[in-house]
């Protein structure tokens, strides 16, 4: 087959650290850029990030510098607790000039636009932070919607185990950092699937499935090991998980193993005001009620359900082969 | 063990007709009265109807006329495809003046505030209509919120299996049709519990079950079997369910067995406009981030799962042996 051509749109961020190892390591993923956002932490700190992770792990893959704040609400504030005061986990960082990446000129929405232009229907937009890079490219070239191969997104919650936000009651951080951009981006004639919380919260990687990934995964073991312990101490402390929720890589497990998920179709729409601003509600194709908010808007494929050691046995032996 | 004082708040409606003969015919439950409601049908509709079940069932139950509307929003429109054009099924009734049963001279919120002060720490509301009465009953006496032994009621839906709602994809009808009348309940310090469709979509009623019922269940069953007609109709063309979902009944099965249920406890808040106006929203009591919109409301026990054959066994049995 192949490779996913894919641009990486990311906040990193513990999770997304870890997903971009995952796709660098993956055999059938072609890394074409990646574009940061803020979300996790400030736009300064996830360029910043981006620059290094790429620097390390994939020096020919161009960094582009995104949004550094939602569309219309006010860009949120830090998360040390969850992601470290470096949105590393606190691991130790170059100087800034010694990251090592490479910045490419353009904004991200217009590297996105650029690149999919380049490559008609074989670019896979792979995004895990707040939508607001795709909602700026979508606006400023809707051609794209025809031309990516399809989209993939970390965020939202669909209730499936009663579970519909870990922000706020009903919302996901990704959405509810930007709910009009994910809107936006839901509405397009672009295939999209949503990989949320009812399978990220599902897809476990628990203390000794961590310290095995460091004791077998030589140096990119270790370096998940380090990125995660601020990360894995908020889990254990806010959710009483002596592990790890598997959310970015989730939608890189999707991408390449879809058959490890099972979805539901139907159209999506995002609250953009009210008490549960940033919820994500999908009309399920099979239900009989018309409603004119969602009817007539595109089809998104929701995830609601996963082989969750099959994802797990993926990211460790693409780890620990890599 | 002394009896449930219960008064049945209702908009018959088919299953509430059905809940109605569960209540008649359960040997731990006392029927103070009957409150009618809009809802399935029009106040005039759901109040005869009350009044038939009444007068064949139990005629010594006085019935109070309530709210034709709801607080805010305008009266849905009729429900001819789901529960006939006379609200049950469409079976024969008797003319208006040989319905046989007892009307109370008070309209239902008035009814409702003085038999709670009547018998103060032992009155259940069971309600499966729009709460426009029981919000009515609380802004007119808040002391009855101390005074009641506890609420349950048949209405919302929280995700559980993916479901949040059955009139839009977001909205349960009873919360639907009067959405700020339930967030005032749901705000009154109460013991309150809360019978979705998390639970009521999962116990069936199926075309066998039903078929026995009327088999074993004489006068009763029959009648059972007869006004079920149309509601069985509309679940198998609008669901493909050869069954029905046993919605009102479920809150009477939680009030006599609340061990065939499991609950999740925490505030619930419900939205009053927008998208997804009726949905409700629970923030679990182990969710570790605050939020100002549900911090400080009650603890309400929303059922999350249900021994579904348990709660058919019940039903079963107290209209067999009745």
């Amino acid at each position: 087959m192949s490779k996913h051509k894919v641009i990486y749109d990311t906040d990193p961020g513990v999770d997304d650290a870890m997903a971009l190892l995952f796709q660098v390591r993956h055999p059938d993923i072609e890394l074409l850029g990646v574009t940061s956002v803020f979300g996790n932490g400030t736009i300064e700190t996830t360029t910043r990030n981006a620059l290094y992770l790429t620097g390390k792990f994939a020096p020919h893959v161009p960094v582009a510098r995104g949004a550094g704040a939602p569309l219309v609400r006010e860009a949120p504030g830090p998360l040390p607790f969850i992601h470290g005061h470096n949105g590393v986990g606190d691991i130790a960082l170059p100087a800034d000039d010694q990251l090592g990446g490479t910045l490419d000129p353009r904004p991200a929405h217009r590297f996105i636009i650029d690149t999919v232009r380049a490559h008609p229907g074989e670019v896979t937009l792979l995004a895990v932070g707040p939508m607001t890079n795709l909602a700026l490219a979508l606006a400023e070239a809707p051609d794209i919607a025809g031309l990516v191969k399809q989209v993939v997104i970390m965020g939202g919650a669909f209730g499936f185990h009663g579970i519909l936000g870990n922000v706020s009651p009903a919302a996901e951080a990704n959405i509810f950092n930007d709910p009009h951009a994910a809107d936006q981006i839901f509405n397009a004639a672009w295939p999209l699937a949503i990989v949320g919380l009812d399978v990220t919260e599902r897809t476990i990687m628990n203390a000794a499935y961590l310290a095995d990934l460091r004791d077998a995964g030589a140096a990119d073991g270790q370096f998940l090991w380090d990125v995660s312990r601020v990360y894995h101490a908020f889990h254990l402390s806010s959710e009483g998980l002596d592990g790890i929720f598997t959310h970015d890589a989730s939608a890189v497990a999707y991408l390449v193993r879809p058959d490890l998920y099972t979805t539901r179709s139907g159209p999506v729409r995002v609250l953009t005001d009210g008490l549960a601003i940033g919820q994500t509600i999908q009309k399920p194709s099979t239900m009989p009620v018309p409603n004119p908010a969602w009817d007539g808007r595109p089809a998104i494929s929701v995830c609601i359900d996963v082989n969750a050691p099959g994802v797990l046995d993926l990211y460790r032996a693409t780890i620990v082969r890599g």
